[in-house]
Protein backbone atom coordinates (compact mmCIF):
# COMPACT_ATOMS: atom_id res chain seq x y z
CA UNK A 1 0.00 0.00 0.00
CA UNK A 2 3.14 2.50 -0.67
CA UNK A 3 1.67 5.37 -2.95
CA UNK A 4 4.11 3.99 -5.35
CA UNK A 5 1.65 1.19 -6.40
CA UNK A 6 -1.13 3.43 -7.14
CA UNK A 7 -0.73 3.70 -11.70
CA UNK A 8 -3.23 6.88 -11.62
CA UNK A 9 -0.35 8.99 -10.55
CA UNK A 10 2.20 7.60 -13.40
CA UNK A 11 2.37 9.46 -16.44
CA UNK A 12 2.58 6.71 -19.54
CA UNK A 13 4.43 7.20 -22.54
CA UNK A 14 2.71 7.53 -25.87
CA UNK A 15 3.30 4.06 -26.42
CA UNK A 16 1.90 2.85 -23.60
CA UNK A 17 -0.99 5.14 -23.85
CA UNK A 18 -1.08 3.58 -27.09
CA UNK A 19 -1.10 0.27 -26.08
CA UNK A 20 -3.46 0.82 -22.88
CA UNK A 21 -6.33 2.53 -25.29
CA UNK A 22 -5.77 -1.02 -27.54
CA UNK A 23 -6.05 -2.89 -24.55
CA UNK A 24 -8.94 -1.94 -23.56
CA UNK A 25 -10.19 -1.85 -27.26
CA UNK A 26 -9.50 -5.35 -27.68
CA UNK A 27 -11.15 -6.78 -24.84
CA UNK A 28 -14.22 -4.88 -25.47
CA UNK A 29 -14.10 -5.63 -29.24
CA UNK A 30 -13.49 -9.49 -28.35
CA UNK A 31 -16.83 -9.84 -26.23
CA UNK A 32 -19.20 -7.53 -27.84
CA UNK A 33 -20.22 -6.93 -31.53
CA UNK A 34 -18.42 -3.95 -33.06
CA UNK A 35 -21.69 -1.89 -33.41
CA UNK A 36 -22.11 -2.07 -29.72
CA UNK A 37 -18.96 -0.70 -28.12
CA UNK A 38 -18.45 2.94 -28.17
CA UNK A 39 -15.55 5.03 -27.89
CA UNK A 40 -17.29 6.02 -24.68
CA UNK A 41 -17.00 2.42 -23.43
CA UNK A 42 -13.28 2.43 -24.67
CA UNK A 43 -12.82 5.62 -22.54
CA UNK A 44 -14.34 4.16 -19.59
CA UNK A 45 -12.65 0.62 -19.51
CA UNK A 46 -9.32 2.50 -19.64
CA UNK A 47 -10.15 4.94 -17.29
CA UNK A 48 -9.56 8.03 -19.42
CA UNK A 49 -11.48 11.06 -20.91
CA UNK A 50 -13.23 10.31 -24.02
CA UNK A 51 -11.36 13.54 -26.07
CA UNK A 52 -7.89 11.64 -24.89
CA UNK A 53 -9.14 8.41 -27.05
CA UNK A 54 -10.19 10.65 -29.96
CA UNK A 55 -6.31 12.23 -29.61
CA UNK A 56 -5.03 8.47 -30.36
CA UNK A 57 -7.55 8.01 -32.85
CA UNK A 58 -8.80 10.85 -34.84
CA UNK A 59 -10.64 8.64 -37.30
CA UNK A 60 -13.15 7.25 -34.56
CA UNK A 61 -14.21 4.21 -33.78
CA UNK A 62 -13.32 3.02 -37.22
CA UNK A 63 -9.63 3.63 -36.76
CA UNK A 64 -9.37 2.27 -33.20
CA UNK A 65 -11.30 -1.25 -34.59
CA UNK A 66 -9.00 -1.19 -37.12
CA UNK A 67 -5.74 -0.81 -35.59
CA UNK A 68 -6.97 -3.35 -32.54
CA UNK A 69 -7.69 -5.84 -35.13
CA UNK A 70 -3.93 -5.65 -36.47
CA UNK A 71 -3.35 -6.15 -33.00
CA UNK A 72 -5.07 -9.26 -32.86
CA UNK A 73 -3.60 -10.21 -36.05
CA UNK A 74 -0.43 -10.52 -34.50
CA UNK A 75 -1.31 -12.19 -31.76
CA UNK A 76 -2.69 -14.84 -33.64
CA UNK A 77 0.99 -14.58 -36.56
CA UNK A 78 2.06 -15.68 -32.85
CA UNK A 79 -0.10 -18.46 -32.50
CA UNK A 80 1.71 -19.99 -35.26
CA UNK A 81 4.92 -19.88 -34.51
CA UNK A 82 6.40 -23.23 -33.48
CA UNK A 83 9.82 -24.83 -33.69
CA UNK A 84 10.76 -26.69 -36.24
CA UNK A 85 11.69 -29.67 -34.08
CA UNK A 86 10.00 -33.40 -33.93
CA UNK A 87 7.03 -34.55 -35.70
CA UNK A 88 5.15 -32.47 -38.07
CA UNK A 89 1.39 -33.57 -36.43
CA UNK A 90 2.11 -32.75 -32.81
CA UNK A 91 3.43 -29.60 -33.94
CA UNK A 92 0.78 -28.58 -35.80
CA UNK A 93 -1.63 -29.57 -32.56
CA UNK A 94 0.44 -27.30 -30.64
CA UNK A 95 -0.23 -24.48 -33.00
CA UNK A 96 -4.18 -25.59 -33.36
CA UNK A 97 -3.95 -25.27 -29.20
CA UNK A 98 -3.00 -22.17 -29.31
CA UNK A 99 -5.40 -21.14 -31.96
CA UNK A 100 -8.51 -22.30 -30.27
CA UNK A 101 -7.32 -20.48 -27.65
CA UNK A 102 -7.33 -17.56 -29.16
CA UNK A 103 -10.74 -18.08 -30.26
CA UNK A 104 -11.85 -18.96 -27.09
CA UNK A 105 -10.79 -15.37 -25.51
CA UNK A 106 -12.23 -13.32 -28.49
CA UNK A 107 -14.95 -15.40 -29.00
CA UNK A 108 -17.64 -12.53 -29.84
CA UNK A 109 -15.18 -10.58 -31.75
CA UNK A 110 -13.90 -13.09 -33.26
CA UNK A 111 -17.37 -14.74 -34.76
CA UNK A 112 -18.72 -10.47 -35.73
CA UNK A 113 -15.15 -10.36 -37.42
CA UNK A 114 -15.41 -13.74 -39.74
CA UNK A 115 -19.24 -13.50 -39.98
CA UNK A 116 -19.33 -10.68 -42.06
CA UNK A 117 -21.59 -7.87 -42.94
CA UNK A 118 -20.16 -5.82 -39.70
CA UNK A 119 -20.74 -1.93 -39.74
CA UNK A 120 -16.76 -1.62 -39.43
CA UNK A 121 -16.20 -4.61 -42.14
CA UNK A 122 -13.80 -2.88 -44.90
CA UNK A 123 -11.76 -4.18 -47.64
CA UNK A 124 -8.94 -3.10 -44.90
CA UNK A 125 -10.35 -5.05 -42.36
CA UNK A 126 -10.56 -7.45 -45.24
CA UNK A 127 -7.13 -7.40 -46.22
CA UNK A 128 -5.89 -7.58 -42.76
CA UNK A 129 -7.46 -10.96 -41.95
CA UNK A 130 -6.55 -12.22 -45.52
CA UNK A 131 -2.89 -11.38 -44.62
CA UNK A 132 -3.29 -14.09 -41.55
CA UNK A 133 -4.71 -16.47 -43.57
CA UNK A 134 -1.62 -15.89 -45.66
CA UNK A 135 0.56 -16.13 -43.02
CA UNK A 136 -0.87 -19.62 -41.62
CA UNK A 137 -0.51 -21.17 -45.38
CA UNK A 138 3.40 -19.66 -45.30
CA UNK A 139 3.74 -21.49 -42.28
CA UNK A 140 2.69 -25.19 -43.09
CA UNK A 141 4.29 -24.44 -46.26
CA UNK A 142 7.47 -24.24 -44.81
CA UNK A 143 7.22 -26.85 -41.62
CA UNK A 144 6.21 -29.29 -44.56
CA UNK A 145 9.59 -28.41 -46.21
CA UNK A 146 7.63 -27.58 -49.47
CA UNK A 147 9.37 -23.59 -50.86
CA UNK A 148 7.15 -24.08 -53.41
CA UNK A 149 3.88 -25.54 -53.68
CA UNK A 150 2.20 -26.38 -56.65
CA UNK A 151 -1.66 -25.48 -56.77
CA UNK A 152 -3.25 -28.46 -55.67
CA UNK A 153 -0.84 -28.82 -52.55
CA UNK A 154 -2.02 -24.75 -51.75
CA UNK A 155 -5.32 -25.71 -52.78
CA UNK A 156 -5.71 -28.28 -50.45
CA UNK A 157 -3.58 -26.00 -47.72
CA UNK A 158 -6.10 -22.95 -48.04
CA UNK A 159 -9.16 -24.65 -47.80
CA UNK A 160 -8.16 -26.83 -44.83
CA UNK A 161 -7.40 -23.49 -43.17
CA UNK A 162 -10.70 -22.14 -44.16
CA UNK A 163 -12.43 -25.10 -42.93
CA UNK A 164 -10.18 -24.19 -39.32
CA UNK A 165 -12.28 -20.60 -39.53
CA UNK A 166 -15.36 -22.45 -40.25
CA UNK A 167 -15.05 -25.07 -37.61
CA UNK A 168 -14.01 -22.48 -34.77
CA UNK A 169 -17.46 -20.35 -36.11
CA UNK A 170 -18.95 -23.15 -35.56
CA UNK A 171 -17.71 -24.04 -32.34
CA UNK A 172 -18.73 -20.82 -30.62
CA UNK A 173 -22.19 -21.36 -31.91
CA UNK A 174 -22.58 -24.25 -30.42
CA UNK A 175 -21.10 -23.14 -26.85
CA UNK A 176 -18.09 -24.19 -27.41
CA UNK A 177 -18.82 -28.21 -27.56
CA UNK A 178 -17.19 -30.71 -28.18
CA UNK A 179 -14.39 -29.78 -25.89
CA UNK A 180 -11.59 -27.91 -27.48
CA UNK A 181 -8.88 -31.28 -27.48
CA UNK A 182 -11.33 -33.00 -29.66
CA UNK A 183 -11.87 -30.10 -31.76
CA UNK A 184 -8.19 -29.55 -32.15
CA UNK A 185 -7.47 -33.29 -32.63
CA UNK A 186 -10.12 -33.71 -34.99
CA UNK A 187 -8.82 -30.81 -37.42
CA UNK A 188 -5.19 -33.02 -37.25
CA UNK A 189 -7.00 -35.54 -38.70
CA UNK A 190 -8.54 -33.49 -41.23
CA UNK A 191 -5.54 -32.23 -42.13
CA UNK A 192 -3.91 -35.62 -42.93
CA UNK A 193 -7.00 -36.52 -44.57
CA UNK A 194 -7.49 -34.23 -47.12
CA UNK A 195 -3.65 -33.85 -48.04
CA UNK A 196 -4.35 -37.62 -48.45
CA UNK A 197 -6.77 -37.41 -50.91
CA UNK A 198 -4.92 -34.62 -53.02
CA UNK A 199 -1.83 -37.22 -52.81
CA UNK A 200 -3.57 -39.70 -55.34
CA UNK A 201 -3.43 -36.93 -57.77
CA UNK A 202 -0.29 -35.02 -56.68
CA UNK A 203 2.88 -36.41 -56.51
CA UNK A 204 4.07 -32.99 -54.65
CA UNK A 205 1.38 -33.48 -52.23
CA UNK A 206 1.99 -37.48 -51.71
CA UNK A 207 5.56 -36.91 -50.68
CA UNK A 208 4.49 -34.81 -48.01
CA UNK A 209 1.75 -37.24 -46.60
CA UNK A 210 4.95 -40.30 -46.72
CA UNK A 211 7.52 -37.50 -44.85
CA UNK A 212 4.51 -36.86 -42.03
CA UNK A 213 5.22 -39.62 -39.68
CA UNK A 214 9.07 -38.33 -39.33
CA UNK A 215 10.93 -36.52 -37.11
CA UNK A 216 12.04 -33.25 -38.67
CA UNK A 217 14.53 -31.78 -37.46
CA UNK A 218 16.46 -28.76 -39.87
CA UNK B 1 -38.59 -9.07 -90.12
CA UNK B 2 -42.34 -8.98 -89.36
CA UNK B 3 -42.87 -5.94 -87.08
CA UNK B 4 -44.00 -8.25 -84.69
CA UNK B 5 -40.79 -9.53 -83.92
CA UNK B 6 -39.34 -5.96 -82.56
CA UNK B 7 -39.27 -6.47 -79.03
CA UNK B 8 -39.04 -2.82 -78.22
CA UNK B 9 -42.32 -2.28 -78.96
CA UNK B 10 -44.24 -4.55 -76.93
CA UNK B 11 -44.90 -3.32 -73.19
CA UNK B 12 -44.18 -5.57 -70.27
CA UNK B 13 -45.79 -6.26 -67.64
CA UNK B 14 -44.37 -4.73 -64.23
CA UNK B 15 -43.26 -8.66 -63.31
CA UNK B 16 -41.29 -8.92 -66.73
CA UNK B 17 -39.81 -5.45 -66.40
CA UNK B 18 -38.74 -6.05 -62.95
CA UNK B 19 -37.07 -9.33 -64.09
CA UNK B 20 -35.68 -7.82 -67.02
CA UNK B 21 -34.32 -5.34 -64.62
CA UNK B 22 -33.05 -7.81 -62.35
CA UNK B 23 -31.10 -10.29 -65.44
CA UNK B 24 -29.41 -7.01 -66.43
CA UNK B 25 -28.16 -6.21 -62.69
CA UNK B 26 -26.79 -10.23 -62.47
CA UNK B 27 -24.91 -10.36 -65.50
CA UNK B 28 -23.17 -7.29 -65.00
CA UNK B 29 -22.74 -8.14 -61.22
CA UNK B 30 -21.59 -11.65 -62.36
CA UNK B 31 -18.65 -10.03 -64.30
CA UNK B 32 -17.83 -6.77 -61.68
CA UNK B 33 -17.54 -5.56 -57.96
CA UNK B 34 -20.71 -4.49 -57.27
CA UNK B 35 -19.13 -0.81 -56.44
CA UNK B 36 -17.79 -0.93 -60.55
CA UNK B 37 -22.00 -1.57 -61.80
CA UNK B 38 -24.00 1.87 -61.53
CA UNK B 39 -27.62 2.38 -61.96
CA UNK B 40 -26.71 3.94 -65.58
CA UNK B 41 -25.11 0.94 -66.22
CA UNK B 42 -27.74 -1.34 -65.55
CA UNK B 43 -30.23 0.98 -67.40
CA UNK B 44 -28.60 1.07 -70.30
CA UNK B 45 -27.84 -3.11 -70.31
CA UNK B 46 -31.61 -3.59 -70.05
CA UNK B 47 -31.99 -0.51 -73.15
CA UNK B 48 -34.21 1.65 -70.47
CA UNK B 49 -34.26 5.00 -68.73
CA UNK B 50 -32.24 5.43 -65.16
CA UNK B 51 -35.56 6.94 -64.05
CA UNK B 52 -37.14 3.68 -65.03
CA UNK B 53 -34.72 1.55 -62.91
CA UNK B 54 -34.92 3.92 -59.78
CA UNK B 55 -38.81 3.54 -60.10
CA UNK B 56 -38.36 -0.71 -59.88
CA UNK B 57 -35.73 -0.10 -57.26
CA UNK B 58 -36.29 3.28 -55.45
CA UNK B 59 -33.74 2.28 -52.46
CA UNK B 60 -30.94 2.46 -55.25
CA UNK B 61 -28.04 0.24 -55.70
CA UNK B 62 -28.05 -1.30 -52.68
CA UNK B 63 -31.68 -2.53 -53.18
CA UNK B 64 -30.86 -3.88 -56.52
CA UNK B 65 -27.71 -5.61 -55.42
CA UNK B 66 -30.12 -7.65 -52.55
CA UNK B 67 -32.58 -8.44 -55.07
CA UNK B 68 -30.21 -9.83 -57.83
CA UNK B 69 -28.53 -11.47 -54.71
CA UNK B 70 -31.59 -12.84 -53.79
CA UNK B 71 -32.61 -14.11 -57.56
CA UNK B 72 -28.81 -15.56 -57.33
CA UNK B 73 -29.79 -17.50 -54.09
CA UNK B 74 -32.78 -19.06 -55.43
CA UNK B 75 -30.79 -20.15 -58.41
CA UNK B 76 -28.20 -21.67 -56.11
CA UNK B 77 -31.15 -23.34 -54.11
CA UNK B 78 -32.16 -25.04 -57.66
CA UNK B 79 -28.43 -26.39 -58.53
CA UNK B 80 -28.70 -28.63 -55.14
CA UNK B 81 -32.58 -30.21 -55.81
CA UNK B 82 -31.39 -33.59 -56.90
CA UNK B 83 -34.37 -36.56 -57.21
CA UNK B 84 -33.37 -39.12 -54.22
CA UNK B 85 -32.52 -42.12 -56.78
CA UNK B 86 -29.16 -43.80 -57.22
CA UNK B 87 -26.14 -43.75 -54.96
CA UNK B 88 -25.32 -40.92 -52.71
CA UNK B 89 -22.33 -40.23 -54.35
CA UNK B 90 -22.92 -39.52 -57.60
CA UNK B 91 -25.67 -37.12 -56.80
CA UNK B 92 -23.64 -35.38 -55.18
CA UNK B 93 -21.71 -34.87 -58.03
CA UNK B 94 -23.77 -33.72 -59.81
CA UNK B 95 -25.34 -30.63 -57.64
CA UNK B 96 -21.45 -30.04 -57.27
CA UNK B 97 -21.58 -29.85 -61.45
CA UNK B 98 -24.84 -27.21 -61.00
CA UNK B 99 -23.00 -25.24 -58.33
CA UNK B 100 -20.05 -24.57 -60.02
CA UNK B 101 -21.25 -24.16 -63.31
CA UNK B 102 -22.98 -21.45 -61.26
CA UNK B 103 -19.65 -20.37 -59.80
CA UNK B 104 -18.53 -20.54 -63.65
CA UNK B 105 -20.63 -18.04 -64.62
CA UNK B 106 -20.81 -15.06 -62.18
CA UNK B 107 -16.95 -15.44 -61.09
CA UNK B 108 -16.36 -11.98 -60.55
CA UNK B 109 -19.63 -11.23 -58.59
CA UNK B 110 -19.11 -14.85 -56.27
CA UNK B 111 -15.77 -13.15 -55.71
CA UNK B 112 -16.81 -10.08 -54.20
CA UNK B 113 -19.77 -11.39 -52.41
CA UNK B 114 -18.08 -14.29 -50.47
CA UNK B 115 -14.46 -11.96 -49.73
CA UNK B 116 -16.39 -9.52 -47.93
CA UNK B 117 -15.38 -5.93 -47.35
CA UNK B 118 -17.59 -4.83 -50.27
CA UNK B 119 -19.49 -1.76 -50.55
CA UNK B 120 -22.83 -3.25 -50.73
CA UNK B 121 -22.15 -5.86 -47.90
CA UNK B 122 -24.81 -5.61 -44.82
CA UNK B 123 -26.00 -7.66 -42.68
CA UNK B 124 -28.62 -8.64 -45.23
CA UNK B 125 -26.68 -9.23 -47.87
CA UNK B 126 -24.70 -12.23 -45.60
CA UNK B 127 -28.20 -13.55 -44.01
CA UNK B 128 -28.82 -14.37 -47.49
CA UNK B 129 -25.32 -16.09 -48.24
CA UNK B 130 -25.98 -17.83 -44.85
CA UNK B 131 -29.48 -18.89 -45.98
CA UNK B 132 -27.84 -20.32 -48.76
CA UNK B 133 -25.47 -22.86 -46.36
CA UNK B 134 -28.18 -23.77 -44.70
CA UNK B 135 -30.39 -24.94 -47.44
CA UNK B 136 -26.77 -26.91 -48.90
CA UNK B 137 -26.48 -28.64 -45.14
CA UNK B 138 -30.46 -29.20 -45.61
CA UNK B 139 -30.29 -31.13 -48.74
CA UNK B 140 -27.58 -33.06 -47.69
CA UNK B 141 -29.12 -34.36 -44.14
CA UNK B 142 -31.57 -35.31 -46.35
CA UNK B 143 -30.18 -36.97 -49.03
CA UNK B 144 -27.70 -38.79 -46.09
CA UNK B 145 -31.15 -39.39 -44.58
CA UNK B 146 -30.90 -38.00 -41.48
CA UNK B 147 -33.18 -36.04 -40.06
CA UNK B 148 -31.89 -35.24 -36.70
CA UNK B 149 -28.43 -34.57 -37.71
CA UNK B 150 -26.23 -34.13 -34.07
CA UNK B 151 -23.49 -31.84 -33.49
CA UNK B 152 -20.65 -34.04 -34.66
CA UNK B 153 -22.44 -34.72 -38.27
CA UNK B 154 -23.31 -30.90 -38.52
CA UNK B 155 -19.98 -29.80 -37.67
CA UNK B 156 -18.49 -31.78 -40.71
CA UNK B 157 -21.00 -30.89 -43.38
CA UNK B 158 -21.32 -26.97 -42.86
CA UNK B 159 -16.92 -27.08 -42.57
CA UNK B 160 -17.11 -29.19 -45.57
CA UNK B 161 -19.62 -26.77 -47.58
CA UNK B 162 -17.15 -23.86 -46.70
CA UNK B 163 -14.61 -25.89 -47.74
CA UNK B 164 -16.14 -26.18 -50.83
CA UNK B 165 -16.77 -22.23 -51.48
CA UNK B 166 -12.99 -21.40 -50.60
CA UNK B 167 -11.73 -24.64 -53.24
CA UNK B 168 -14.40 -22.38 -55.75
CA UNK B 169 -13.21 -18.99 -54.86
CA UNK B 170 -9.37 -20.48 -55.51
CA UNK B 171 -10.60 -21.56 -58.41
CA UNK B 172 -11.35 -18.58 -59.72
CA UNK B 173 -8.45 -17.35 -58.71
CA UNK B 174 -6.40 -19.56 -60.08
CA UNK B 175 -7.76 -18.94 -63.55
CA UNK B 176 -10.26 -21.89 -62.81
CA UNK B 177 -7.40 -24.48 -63.08
CA UNK B 178 -7.60 -27.79 -61.87
CA UNK B 179 -10.25 -28.70 -64.59
CA UNK B 180 -13.72 -28.27 -63.37
CA UNK B 181 -14.19 -32.00 -63.33
CA UNK B 182 -10.76 -32.95 -61.27
CA UNK B 183 -12.40 -29.80 -58.82
CA UNK B 184 -15.42 -31.72 -58.50
CA UNK B 185 -14.26 -34.97 -58.14
CA UNK B 186 -12.14 -33.76 -55.35
CA UNK B 187 -14.84 -32.31 -53.21
CA UNK B 188 -16.38 -35.52 -53.59
CA UNK B 189 -13.74 -37.43 -52.48
CA UNK B 190 -12.98 -34.70 -49.28
CA UNK B 191 -16.20 -35.09 -48.52
CA UNK B 192 -15.95 -38.92 -48.37
CA UNK B 193 -12.50 -38.33 -46.48
CA UNK B 194 -14.24 -36.27 -43.87
CA UNK B 195 -16.86 -38.08 -42.77
CA UNK B 196 -14.45 -40.69 -42.20
CA UNK B 197 -12.68 -38.60 -39.86
CA UNK B 198 -15.66 -37.80 -37.56
CA UNK B 199 -17.01 -41.59 -38.32
CA UNK B 200 -14.29 -42.64 -35.77
CA UNK B 201 -15.82 -40.40 -33.06
CA UNK B 202 -19.54 -40.57 -33.87
CA UNK B 203 -21.52 -43.47 -34.57
CA UNK B 204 -24.20 -41.87 -35.99
CA UNK B 205 -21.26 -40.69 -38.53
CA UNK B 206 -20.31 -44.04 -38.81
CA UNK B 207 -24.12 -45.14 -39.98
CA UNK B 208 -23.80 -42.71 -42.70
CA UNK B 209 -20.67 -43.68 -44.43
CA UNK B 210 -21.47 -46.95 -44.00
CA UNK B 211 -24.48 -46.41 -46.29
CA UNK B 212 -22.77 -44.07 -48.67
CA UNK B 213 -22.32 -46.76 -51.10
CA UNK B 214 -25.87 -47.95 -50.95
CA UNK B 215 -28.15 -47.21 -53.67
CA UNK B 216 -31.23 -45.70 -51.59
CA UNK B 217 -34.46 -45.42 -53.35
CA UNK B 218 -36.87 -44.13 -51.22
Amino acid sequence: MTPAATPAYRRLSVEERRSQLLGAALSLFAHRAPEDVSLDDVAEAAGVSRPLVYRYFPGGKQQLYEAALRSAAEELRLCFDEAREGPLLPRLARALDRYLSFVDEHDTGFSALLQGGSVVETSRTTAIVDGVRRAAAEHIYSHLGVPDPGPRLRMTVRTWITAVEAASLIWLDEDKQPPVEELRDWLVEQFVAVLTVTAARDPQTAAVVGGLGEDDRD
